[in-house]
């Protein structure tokens, strides 16, 4: 399996760069018969897409998704899943002025060294246009997980709990609020800061970092494998599959290290429920332990490092490794 | 490929229980004609032996590593290479008392609902023995770099950074340091606090987490995969596939969230040696970019829960769920 | 891996139905800054085309193909390219008639037991249209033979030996004929006869099978792996996940059974080249020994069974197990 | 995954030379609660070894194996299981006058290409030796098979249809007769031909060919994966994996090619138990259609050469390429 492809049973390879023709993957692994639209994946790509608000990059890219192969009338057929993205919008001029840099924080470097070239039109493959295609794939792994009984109450969602020096409450969180303002924020306290913090970092032509937490409900107890593939390990590796991610924490994370076996042992007392999940009364392993789902929700974290795609003037060097100060990316 | 196998070139397989007959492992994909025998090894294995020193569990391990296969006449043959270590204490009976609670903060539960059984014997399967496995792998590993002229200058030290509540001084960072002192910290004038730390949590009956941080120099540009196979992917999922690992982070990690693009974008210049790792200003980066080395320092971390063997009392339940109180695991 | 990905450094995943909107793969693992663009790869869809001459199914499939994804400006980047050929023919209608019923010979019974339920669409997901699919991927990789100087002088060819009764003479084989006749017979004496034994098979409404020979010159010796990975077995998991193909041979193949070991060992003479490939007197071995390539031509052969689809009247069962006799696939 | 691993969800990995301290393999991917000791192991490799009758090489092997790991009172764990047999006789004096030239028809040539040395002992990794760790491995698999209800019913059995010139009569398969002669032949009136076939290539100094057919009865339709995972293509490049096999058929196989479709298709009626594999008239498929099984019996064969280790004098070259004339292996 080469780098483009992730997972085992379920798998999914995605293909295209953002300023190509289209972007696209090959879901395979899908149990056949079942219920599968482009309405099920279209909402999610939808609510990915930037432009969807004015906090973030104004770039409109429709995203419509077309299913080509694996889909009979309404169903799964049990053969991989071919979905399609055109890119309405395929102009690179505006990246020209980049092309001969290599741009501070970004993979520009790397890939000349590994591939000998790059592709200057926003990035290419290692565009964040290329999570449209894992968003896709995603969308069909939930109707999979609603498809056995045994994943049917499973509900994923994930928020923003930092974005620069704001904090959000985690105490405070509270799904509703997601989806009701343009961080995905879990605490709608927080909100009105973050807003101010986006609008100083604009102000000053610079970016922000964020860390974001996922947790997962309704999993069933004894998912999971132990040593070399835990579900830690598969969780840590997805989230750092993605651009900019440079820490994961599972549960407690970085702060269990610094706590002591008596505080961070989960005790145990009879569940009423009769499930082990229902067991703990506390949560810091975070729902997994030796790699396997105790039951209890999963909550992961990953931490974002700020877009490297700034205004301020940064030093950097071009191909040949001669000094240059590369300018704004975008104006103030 | 099983949960008991990593790699994809280079791979090794684990296999052994903690109180079985004997632990080991088969290492695949070396070049052939390197040589290597017990001495590379052996050495490593007596490192890692917990008590080796005062301060960590006094189980006496002899580990003893034989070569079975894939060596002839001091040189590796490309074929597999079995590793096997004969566990020499196989005694058990100090188990017997947990076999029928789940121990908080162990895998006993998740284990129990997966396999319908577990190995009471020192945590069977899971004990952390069988990174005596990894270790060997791992020194087998040391060789294959040292066997090809790009990576020859490659070298690997890990040092722990934290310990319970005290933290060392990673400007501090003295390899040197490193061996001289029961906890591998790299900065000496830690160690009086860690000791200190580490005698309070014994005469609590309690135990402490760390932060452990590896530092790899020499690496050449341009390794690594992009997308679903970075490099912090992989280093990631290695670091979450170790017992008690909570957390990972490259580079800056999660301090990258709180700062802003221009401070921790690496700015770049014309680097005098005209490789790329030296072009870096700084190195929040923690030497990867998009997944692929920049042959700067690669820089990570992960975060060790304590160990949940302690001797305080603490509320489980029973394998029937009935209620019940753990006593200690060790007598303070 | 799923089952529709074929490789491990160099891969594909194919996807699409016979009758779907279109089919196509995606190809993985091409090295960078490689030439290549549609014209690498539509002759060899042309070539494979049904229709192609008044011997074969007369449906017409334009197979147009377009690369969405890696390529820019006529130069791999060295990541996924996306390959896709429209199915201009997307009628099913006059597949109905089979809907209900089990195919003799056809995979129909198998899938709907494993997937429960087919689709009817001409075979859909298992047609011989999806190795147009193949074919693509295929052009892609004799790109990257001819890219690399080590396998620059690779030359595959397959012709068809056998047809029905009528067998070519393999010493005959002239790689000019291939393409001089309908069959790709190499053996341009046997030509007519195959001629008058497809028509013999046409007029009495059933149909013929055939074998297949694929010779490979200027391979490298030291190519391929020993045990269960040797490069044998790769090209015999490959001749058999063809449709219909129910055997395979590597040089001698099933004759070397009923050789003696003196007669069927390749002697060795010094090699006025200095190639291992020139040492051999014979090539019974078909150019590997031990799973790896000798650097003698590889020589391959595999069965195909007749097609299934005749116009004879066969005894078969429908969905629900009923007594049923199926009538023609077409008219004589 | 190397080439000494075979399987994706059950898999095993091999290691060890016929002439180091042992051999062995890790098995994993067993279920967990299954009862498992050497008893159910050690009959498999007694069946298997040479020396056992007259009629093969006298070299004893005793192959006592020892379960090392996975197993816990009696009991599979879930976790790997390491096997090992320790080799008894590690001798290799009498391989040495071999040491320096390539001995036609073995790999030796080849490993020396890819490798740059091999192993003089007796074959070293590609002696046949290693395939005592695979009937390790596949006398766990037949516990795995018996373990689940789906496929207790499942049973293999091989015998030697062809041995040189002379071949059994497969109508006359009886499977009480294969454990009766030194042959593992079927068919009781064919062992008479084999035994005499046997003095004869003997006398000459020379060696014999043979065919292997493996037929399996009770195994559930609906088994095995379409297109590049086709249960025909996994039996194939497991045949192949064998040393010395050149040729795999599956049902008809190679005779399929010269059937007409109406001969070959196997014709259905209603079935009486209401089972798929029942409603076959005929079972020209060998019990897959589609890379799936039919429920029908599998039935599949594969060719083997003639061992090329013969004492009659043989033309060949040694590692410098100077011409060289190859004396006896052994003495007539």
């Amino acid at each position: 399996m080469n780098a483009n492809s992730m997972g085992r049973l379920f798998t999914f390879t995605t293909w295209g760069e953002s300023h190509g023709p289209a972007i696209g993957c090959v879901v395979d692994g899908c149990p056949p018969r079942m219920a599968l639209s482009e309405e099920d994946i279209q909402p999610w790509l939808d609510r990915r897409r930037p432009g969807r608000n004015d906090q973030v990059s104004p770039r409109n890219e429709a995203d419509a998704v077309k299913i080509l192969s694996g889909v009979f009338e309404g169903r799964t057929t049990g053969h991989p899943i071919a979905l399609i993205m055109e890119n309405t919008n395929q102009r690179s001029t505006d990246y020209q002025a980049m092309r001969d840099v290599f741009r501070p924080g970004h993979a520009d470097a790397t890939h000349h060294v590994k591939y000998g070239h790059r592709d200057p039109r926003g990035g290419g493959r290692s565009s964040a246009r290329e999570t449209a295609a894992r968003v896709a794939a995603g969308a069909v792994a939930l109707r999979v997980l609603a498809h056995f009984p045994e994943t049917r109450e499973a509900r994923i969602r994930g928020g923003l709990i930092a974005l620069g020096g704001v904090r959000a409450d985690v105490a405070e969180w509270d799904d509703g609020a997601i989806d009701g303002n343009p961080f995905f924020c879990p605490d709608a306290g927080a909100v009105d800061a973050m807003r101010a913090e986006v609008a100083r970092a604009r102000e000053a032509g610079d970016s922000l970092g964020g860390i974001v937490e996922v947790r997962v409900t309704g999993v069933p107890a004894g998912l999971g494998e132990p040593m070399y593939d835990k579900l830690d390990g598969r969780i840590g590796a997805a989230f750092l599959g993605l651009n900019a991610v440079k820490g994961v924490e599972i549960g407690a994370g970085f702060g269990a290290a610094g706590m002591r076996g008596s505080e961070n042992n989960d005790a145990m007392r009879r569940p009423e429920s009769g499930a082990l999940g229902d067991a703990f009364l506390t949560n810091h392993a975070g729902g997994i332990l030796g790699g396997i789902t105790t039951g209890a929700d999963i909550v992961a974290r990953c931490a974002f490092k700020p877009t490297p795609s700034i205004a301020l003037e940064q030093r950097t060097v071009d191909r040949d490794f001669g000094a240059f100060a590369l300018c704004r990316y975008w104006k103030r």
